[in-house]
């Protein structure tokens, strides 16, 4: 990566002035900003700002380009593809102090929020109005950085993406326009899609400022349960044959027998260490009841046993957290090691294929990679477990992660369901889009001709 | 609009050696070619072309671009807003005997089909196999076309609009590129959203030539209901209060007095003729009575009476054409006359307000005005019936339709929720969309620099 170079004086005094001691070149601030969860090395930024509002990145955004600087969009940092690396220096841009709730549309089953919320102080907040905002990727992530990013989750499956749920953005350009990408009405055929243009841009086209999102009555009843496979392959096919009868499961992940002496032993559960599913049903206390009643059947002709139920929104949180914990808890398989996370996403007809290849794959492999993921929408993840300072297991890594991506491209599938291209994926889009990803490179230049906005991601520019 | 212009007869010549007897300038052919369903002027194209691949969509492009002649993409001509009219003269390619479904992946529930294939055609293929695609218009439109508007219809409540609803595009560009914008997996976060930036593009990026569809398992269970209020505000507020109980309605059509009127005269019907819903449910057996009983108490506490059931297939469809012959209905309140359609979409919560007010403006108004609209999602139709050859009917419903657009602006709502923008509401998007509106000019004048795809649609270039 680049060295960050030294920041004009003239620039940091430029920011100070606009932003007062919300502008910083403290070391140990800029390291916390050169750094996400993935593996990748440090790329500090030579600066770092938290601006109060849209406004004020205006302001920043304007300051920066007079002085030909980059400029990094930064939410809570817990991006897995180096989104936040200041991989050419420049000046972080925190949105996590643009933290406000702005307005709650209980009836349109809307809110407007600053970027720097997060999903968790969203639902907070409107818990006690009977809503929810179900996207759920399993960290706290801010409602700007999960935009950016299109990130999914556990459910995407029932409530979809950030690409569905999104309604509305508020984004500075690089030439410091405010642009207001749709009005609040829940459709809209009016004009070329702007919303979807920046959802998953990675802050490459502007950074995000306010996001309007959709939210969901929670439901009156909520269950979820656990059920144990003898392989993999029926615990995929119970989902496949869940949406094909039109069941409307709201979660369906998939958990190796890895992954689960992982959890067990990181959550102190008893689980069965064997392939397994996690399911939940959203509905009525009658509906929710057929539904499970039916999976169950469908999942005992897929060899599922032993279904365990949770009802109480304790045990079930008790449950998702202990899914959510899946990251952290396969890195203590082999304590002191590292993690490559993959994210490859399939058509869910090539699954079961897809992660049969992938298991043949992982026994040949030297380390330990638990396997999990959204069965629903044909996602899945792999912590590949190396040792911080072995050149053979990050190189072994690589080489295994390319042979799972390539595998997901031959079958009509992504590089990344969810996680992002950031600055680790953007060579495999070349492979995945062909000729489109000229047409990507042609809008990057007529967003941000001076390649500004968090350079060096999602786009490979030459 | 602009008068057509002389075709150089080696244009003729260079399409005629590419598609033989599939070029034609035959006056008949051309007049069913230079008018939609809307009440605008023909617009006659010079030529009009009948493709059956990707690559004589290419060549036909790259002669066209050669010549800079405007080409005009044609599905079946059901447009309300002008988006097949030849304003500026040129070549339409008709997408029409493009109409083969390529591939139907069940497992997967999508479909690959050419951008001619109707969804009627496209249900048809895939009903043996207890799928179905939801998204519904009215019209029989083709895919292609209902993708290039955003199209959605009376059940985006419950599936959504083709926003949410195409997995992936081909796409032919004005320089001859052939684009496919995603692979077939059901989410990716692999860079920029190039298929939605082509969904409701309206042509004027490019020609899509190839639509992958998300399909749905036929519901074990459909039940519909039609319910009389006393007044319009009861019916909306029932559909309000069933989506903040989350219940997953199907369908939620309000029907204004004289719209039921028109209906049991031209279907020969005897549904009061007072405002009403027309109700629909998906599920199993038990979910949908659970919903229908959860809803009618609903109903009930908003002045709704008299529900009537139709479960049978036969008796929903009929129930369902009827109310898709409301334009047709409506012209025939006055015969002779024709129509202007309004498409407003405003935040649900503003739904009522906005409806009331239309209808004090309705009671000024010197003509008939029956109202219908999706409710679920904020979207209403007016039809304003004119006298086809008077400038004072014409004048006044354009004015009516101003005011109506700049409430629903007002209420942070759309000037189009489904219908598009075409030739008719380009202007519009200035009151729209404000700053963002030059960003679209932006993508417009940079994916197609000497404005020869569909020109005069959608941007209101100067």
């Amino acid at each position: 990566m680049n060295k960050p170079r030294e920041l004009d004086t003239s620039l940091l005094d430029a920011l100070r002035a606009l932003l007062g001691d919300r502008v910083t070149t403290s070391r140990a601030i800029r390291e916390h900003h050169g750094k996400d969860e993935s593996y990748y090395p440090y790329a500090l930024p030579d600066a770092v700002t938290y601006p109060h509002t849209t406004e004020e990145v205006r302001d920043a955004i304007n300051i920066c380009r007079r002085y030909r600087t980059p400029m990094i969009p930064f939410g809570v940092g817990t991006s897995l593809e180096g989104h936040v690396l200041a991989t050419s220096g420049g000046v972080t841009v925190d949105m996590s102090q643009m933290n406000k709730i702005l307005k709650i549309n209980a009836l349109d089953l809307d809110a407007v929020v600053q970027a720097g919320v997060t999903r968790k102080q969203l639902n907070e907040e409107i818990r006690h109005m009977g809503l929810m905002f179900p996207i759920d990727p399993g960290a706290d992530a801010t409602l700007g950085g999960m935009a950016s990013t299109r990130a999914s989750g556990t459910n995407a499956v029932r409530y979809g993406t950030m690409r569905e749920n999104v309604l509305s953005l508020t984004v500075v350009l690089v030439d410091g326009r405010i642009i207001k990408t749709s009005r609040r009405s829940r459709k809209s055929a009016a004009g070329y899609d702007l919303t979807r243009l920046f959802v998953g841009a990675e802050g490459t086209l502007g950074i995000i400022t306010e996001v309007t999102v959709r939210l969901y009555a929670v439901p009156e009843a909520m269950s979820a349960a656990v059920c144990s496979f003898k392989d993999i392959g029926g615990a995929v096919n119970t989902v496949i044959q869940t949406l094909q009868a039109g069941i409307p499961i709201a979660r369906s992940e998939a958990l190796c027998a890895l992954t689960m002496k992982a959890l067990n032993a990181y959550n102190k559960t008893t689980h069965q260490e064997q392939p397994t599913l996690f399911l939940e049903f959203h509905g009525t206390q009658a509906s929710v009841a057929e539904q499970a009643e039916l999976v169950q059947e469908i999942a005992r002709e897929h060899g599922g046993e032993g279904f365990q139920w949770a009802t109480k929104a304790e045990d079930r949180n008790r449950l998702w957290s202990a899914r959510h914990m899946a990251y952290f808890a396969a890195l203590q398989l082999k304590p002191g090691t590292r993690a490559v996370s993959t994210d490859v996403c399939v058509p869910i007809s090539r699954l079961t294929e897809c992660i049969l290849a992938t298991a043949e794959d992982i026994e040949r492999a030297s380390m330990p990679i638990p396997l999990f993921g959204h069965v629903g929408d044909g996602n899945f993840h792999l912590v590949i477990l190396i040792r911080p300072e072995s050149a053979e297991d990050l190189a072994e890594a690589k080489a295994f992660n390319e042979r799972l991506v390539k595998r997901a491209l031959d079958m009509e599938g992504t590089c990344t369901g969810e996680h992002g291209v950031g600055w680790g994926k953007k060579n495999w889009l070349i492979a995945e889009h062909g000729e489109a990803i000229e047409l990507m490179k042609t809008i990057k230049r007529t967003f941000d001709p001076d390649n500004l906005m968090n350079p060096g991601k999602l786009v490979p520019l030459d």
